[in-house]
C-alpha cells in the first residue's frame, strides 16, 4: 500500500509559496525587534518534563503536551511554550549576563489540542522577554514593540486592541474589598479566563457556585461583575486607587497613549491563563470580528528564574504565535504579494550548460538567484515552467547570443524583450531591481 | 529542589554568541542556494513512524529514532533526516508542480545516539533537492552548489575533499564481476560502511566470513580490497569501463575538476547508509586530522517519491549538518568575529526615557538598532554593561544633550567621542557602517 502525502495531523507542511510568507513575517519581527536591542537566542525543541510542572497550568501539563519518554528513561516534552526554556538558560548564566537582558527567539510550539482555525497543534511563536527591569519601564518597552510591528506590518491603531490589566490589583480587590479567600480567588480566576467563552447567564451561575451564601447574600457576585465589566480604571470602585499598582497602570496608559497607542485599554476581565504571572499582563485582540481571539499576550513573571535555584529576576515578556498573525493579515488586507526568491529561469537553445557556467558564476557572484532550465525542451515550454513557478524574467542564450555575448532577457509578466542584456547590463538591471 | 538550569542531554542551548554564529552559518547556506534558484520550504519535526519504515535503514529506525504515541495513539517520530519529508511533500502534489523542482530546508534532526564530537542528539541540515532530472546535470549542479558554499565560508580546495562513488557501477562488479549474490552483496555494502571504522585484518576477517570457501579460494577477498581501495576510476578492474555509469561518473569528474573543483575524486569505497540511493553518492571530508568524519552526504535516490503512490521521479538531494560544519570553520580558522546585532547601547543621564522616545523612534525607523539602558544608573556602570554586551557604541543623552540636539557617541573599543552628533550625523554615520 501506498504511504499517505499527509502531513501529520494538525501540522503543517510549508511548500515554497507557503515559506514565504513566513519567512516575510519571521524577518519583520526580527527586524522590529533587533532595532528596540533584542538579541536571538534558541534551545532544544525537547525539555525535561519538570520545567513545566511548576508553573505552566495544570491543563496545559497534563492534558495537552506531547510528553513522551526517550529510549534512556527520561520523561520529556515537546515544548508547548518557551518562557520556563528562556528562564532555565537566564538561570544557567544568572551572574555572567549583563542586565538589562533583551533576548528574543521565534520557537516552534506544540500542544495536543483538536485543530481549529487559529490553533494548530503546532505553531511558530516570537517571544520577546526583557529581564531585570522591575519598573514599569519594561511593560512599555514590550507594548511599543507590538505596537512597532503591528505598524512595520501596515497596520493602523484601529485594527486591532491591546488590553492591559494588573494581577495584584485584581488580587487586592478580591481580597481586601470582595473579601475572597485565596482558594475563592483562584477558582475565581480560572472562570474569568473563560468569561468571554461562555453566556453571561452561566458565568453568573458559575460565580455563585464559587461564592458562599453570605457572600452571595452581601452581593459579592453583582460587584465582582461590576469590576470585571470595567474597561476603563475609573469604572473600578474607589477603593482601588489606594492599590500603588493603579497609579502604575495609570501611567503605563498615559505614557503609551500620548507616544500614539490610543488603542490600548485597560480590561479587568483579562487574567491570561498561565499561573507563572506576577504584574501586569497584556493580550492584543484583532478587531476583526471574524478572528475574535487573543491575537498575543504577554506579563510580568518575577518569580519563574528563581525557580532555577538562583535569585529571583524581574522578568516581562510576551508571546505572538505566527497562525493569528497571518489571520490578522489576511482579514485586513495586509499581505503583500510576494515574488519568487528566484529572479530568473536560464534558458539554453541547443547549449551545453558547461559552456556558460563563468557567465552564470559571474551572475551567481553579484547574488542574483538563477535556475537553469532542463536543457533539450522547447523554449514554449520551458516558459510555462517558469511562469509556473512565479519567476519573472527569462534569459534565454542561444548558439548566436552564446557566441555574441548579448543574451535575450524576457519578462514574463509583460512579454518585454530585451536582445542586447550582456552580463553588465544585467548585473545592473538585478541590482537596480532589488535596491 | 532547585530545577536544572541544564538543557536536555545531547542538545544545545543557543545563547546569542552562539546563535550569531548559527545565523551566519544558515543565512550564508541560504544565501549560495539561492543564487541556484533553489526555494525554502519546511515540514513539521514530527512525521508519521510509517514514511521512514520503508527506507531509511534499519538500524537508525529501530535504535535511534525518537518515536512515541501520541494521545491519540498515533505512532510518530521526531523526523532523524528529512529526505522521506521533501519526498512526501512532492508526491502530495506530484502533478501540480513544475520540474525541475529546486528545493531546500534547514530543519532540525534528531537521533538517539551516544553524543560525540560532530554529533550531538540533534542537529539542524541543510538539505538540498533537485527533482525530475535524470542525467548527471544535476548531480553536477548539486556538488557545485557544495563547492560554492565552501568559497562563500571562505574555504579553499586544499581544506576539503569530495568524494563520488556509483551504487549501479559498484553493484555491477560485485555481481557480473565477483559473483556475489543479492544477499552477499548487501551484507558486503553495510561491511563497506564500516571500513573506515575499523582495522585492515578485521576488515578482511569479516569479509571472509560474508563470503563461502569457494569465493574465498578464488580470490574473492582480494578482488574486492583492489576495487574498495580504488582512488581513481582507472584504479578499477578494466571491467568496469563496459558498464554504461563509468562514462557518466568519468564526465562528471571532468566536468567538476574543469570548473575549478580539483578536490573531487572518486572512491569506491564510498557506500552512503541510507538504503534509499539508486545512483552516484557524494560525500565531503574535512581534511583537518582533528575531524575525520564526513562532513555532508547525498546521492541520487530516484525511488523515494513513487513510494507515496504516484510516478517515480529522479531526485538527487544532499544533506550538510551545523555541527560538522561549525567544526570545519572553527578547524581552518575560518570563524569570523560576529558583532552584537545591538549598533548602540542608548545611556540616559537624568533624562527620562519619554522625552527622548521620538529621537529613539526616528533612529530605530533608520534600522538602527538600540538598547537602552538603566536610567539612574551610573554611566562607567552602564558603560561596563555595554561592553559585556559586546555593543560597540554608546550613545549618552543628559539634559544638556537632550535640549541641544547634539548627543555624545563614544566608541567603546577605541574610547574615541565626538559630542556633537545629531539624529542627522547619526543616521548617516551607521548606514555607512552597515552598507
Amino acid at each position: 500500500m501506498a504511504l499517505s502525502t499527509q502531513p501529520y495531523k494538525g501540522a503543517r507542511d510549508f511548500y515554497p509559496e507557503d515559506k514565504r510568507l513566513q519567512s516575510y513575517m519571521f524577518n519583520t519581527w526580527r527586524r522590529v525587534v533587533e532595532r528596540f536591542g533584542y538579541e536571538e537566542y534558541d534551545a532544544p525543541i525537547i525539555e525535561p518534563l519538570e520545567i513545566y510542572l511548576a508553573k505552566t497550568g495544570e491543563e496545559i501539563v497534563n492534558e495537552q503536551t506531547y510528553l513522551f519518554e526517550d529510549r534512556g528513561g527520561r520523561k520529556v516534552v515537546l515544548r508547548p511554550e518557551m518562557t520556563p526554556t528562556v528562564s532555565r538558560m537566564v538561570a544557567a548564566k544568572r551572574q555572567e549576563l549583563a542586565y538589562p537582558l533583551r533576548w528574543y527567539s521565534i520557537p516552534n510550539l506544540w500542544r495536543y489540542e483538536r485543530p481549529q482555525r487559529g490553533r494548530l497543534r503546532e505553531h511558530w511563536q516570537l517571544n520577546v522577554d526583557i529581564f531585570g527591569v522591575d519598573d514599569t519601564s519594561a511593560e512599555r518597552e514590550l507594548i511599543s514593540i507590538v505596537g512597532a510591528i503591528f505598524k512595520e506590518f501596515g497596520a493602523t491603531n484601529e485594527m486591532y486592541q491591546i488590553r492591559v490589566n494588573h494581577r495584584q490589583l485584581m488580587s487586592y480587590l478580591f481580597k481586601d474589598y470582595l473579601g475572597l479567600n485565596a482558594e475563592t480567588e483562584h477558582r475565581i480566576s480560572k472562570l474569568i479566563d473563560l468569561m468571554h467563552k461562555i453566556d453571561r447567564p452561566t458565568l453568573i451561575s458559575r460565580i455563585d457556585a464559587s461564592l458562599n451564601a453570605k457572600q452571595r447574600e452581601a452581593g459579592v457576585t453583582e460587584k465582582l461583575l461590576t469590576i470585571l465589566d470595567a474597561k476603563d480604571l475609573k469604572e473600578l470602585p474607589n477603593v482601588a486607587q489606594k492599590h500603588p499598582t493603579y497609579a502604575q497602570l495609570q501611567e503605563l496608559l498615559y505614557e503609551l497613549h500620548s507616544s500614539g497607542m490610543s488603542n490600548v485599554i485597560f480590561d479587568a476581565s483579562l487574567m491570561r491563563g498561565f499561573d507563572y504571572y506576577t504584574g501586569i499582563v497584556f493580550e492584543a485582540f484583532d478587531m476583526d470580528t471574524s478572528n475574535n481571539r487573543s491575537m498575543l499576550g504577554g506579563g510580568r513573571y518575577d518569580g519563574l528564574v528563581g525557580l532555577f535555584g538562583v535569585a529571583p529576576l524581574p522578568t516581562v515578556g510576551f508571546g505572538w504565535g505566527d497562525v493569528t498573525l497571518a489571520n490578522f493579515l489576511n482579514a485586513h488586507h495586509l499581505l503583500p504579494t510576494l515574488p519568487s526568491t528566484v529572479d530568473m529561469y536560464v534558458i539554453l537553445i541547443d547549449v551545453l550548460p558547461i559552456y556558460v557556467q563563468n557567465l552564470l558564476s559571474e551572475l551567481r557572484d553579484q547574488n542574483i538567484n538563477l535556475a537553469v532550465g532542463s536543457p533539450g525542451k522547447k523554449i514554449g515550454d520551458q516558459i510555462k515552467v517558469a511562469d509556473k513557478k512565479g519567476i519573472k524574467y527569462a534569459l534565454i542564450i542561444g548558439q548566436k547570443e552564446q557566441g555574441s555575448g548579448k543574451y535575450t532577457l524576457k519578462n514574463l509578466e509583460t512579454g518585454d524583450e530585451d536582445k542586447l542584456m550582456t552580463s553588465e547590463k544585467l548585473i545592473k538591471k538585478f541590482n537596480e531591481l532589488k535596491s
